[in-house]
């Protein structure tokens, strides 16, 4: 049995997970040492027994009555989530979302080390960021070999992200984390994980519950 | 009855609706006309029984045995999703990220308008990008009264978020598209939408399925 494989816990569940984590670490901070599926289900904003059924996934940590030590919980999620393991990326493409990233503690909190830039454009090339200089993406596939990178942020050109894509799995990256827009799919790298942010649709879910609050609103 | 008001039509299937609106556009351009629910199923990575369950929530387009009308599958999304009408917005804290924002054909594509940008540095007030002059925050409340701004697109500091998030509301901003890595909530206003963006949460999400892939293959 091995629980802990994603073959036995949905999609749905893992996209949770990072949200319990998130809630945990904060209450941990303000120093709560114990929940109920109650209270969590209702910082969380979804129903008990959904919380009960998604930590059950991963054996249950709760006890009847007596709620979950957020403590054990929290480590119990970070173990899940791979929080203590570690990994190298790279960024490829260096423009303002690029740079963004660079600049986020984000990384850091999840053991994700950024070890590269890359970028093809002259001006941006050599360029310095913190520790790092951008190189030309000509040198991408050696360093990615040399220094075992498990995942590339993409933030590039939509035109460009397949083909690079392409190129990285081919050097041995197994983790993709998509900015462009596309839904970038590889179908000779089967193996690869992609994981595809589309920010526009969660700027459309904002203007969808504007718009159905309006009519709320509307007298009929 | 109120069908398309938000209150009958769950916040999951609101979550899928902008990625069933990016598959038909695509279909659309690809000449694609008509498409069952089972091949809509396969490219989105869903059971065809959902996919009938989620567009049964607004009344069904399809007809039995003989697929969905994309053209008009595609116009009824767009609709229901408020893309034909419009918004304006504007984005607070201009640096890398808020940058990256201004640039991208996203906004347009939703029917939401920038129309004004805010920052309180000094470097970066006066500065100009395209059409727009970074205007001092302090000038913020009037220009969201005299410009009737619907969204605010936070790309602030986390420690500034909620100070700005309740003056922003008492100026009638009703929706925050909020990148600030805090979970924001104004309980002071309850007629407000927030959609936080926690971009950590995706690449846990990435770094989970890679920690789990290497768990499967190891020979035990």
């Amino acid at each position: 049995m091995k629980e802990h494989n994603d073959r036995y816990i949905s999609k749905a569940v893992i996209r949770r997970l990072p949200r319990y984590f998130r809630y945990l670490r904060d209450m941990l901070g303000a120093g709560i040492m114990r929940i109920s599926s109650g209270e969590l289900a209702e910082k969380m904003n979804v129903t008990a027994s959904q919380i009960r059924q998604d930590l059950n996934c991963f054996g249950g940590f709760g006890q009847q009555g007596y709620g979950y030590n957020v403590k054990s919980l929290y480590g119990e999620i970070s173990k899940i989530l791979g929080v203590d393991r570690s990994y190298t990326a790279i960024i490829v493409g260096v423009g303002n979302l690029g740079k963004a990233l660079i600049n986020t503690p984000m990384f850091e909190k999840r053991g994700v080390t950024v070890a590269g830039l890359f970028d093809v454009a002259d001006g941006t090339v050599g360029e310095t960021f913190g520790e790092h200089t951008v190189m030309h993406i000509d040198s991408m596939p050696d360093f990615c070999k040399q220094n075992g990178v498990n995942i590339a942020i993409l933030t590039l050109p939509k035109t460009e992200v397949y083909r690079t894509a392409e190129t990285l799995a081919a050097s041995g990256v197994r983790g993709f984390w998509n900015f462009s827009n596309a839904e970038l799919e590889l179908k000779n790298h089967p193996d690869v994980i992609i994981e595809n942010v589309h920010l526009g649709d969660s700027l459309m879910a904002l203007c969808y519950s504007l718009a159905a609050g309006e009519e709320n609103k509307d007298p009929e």
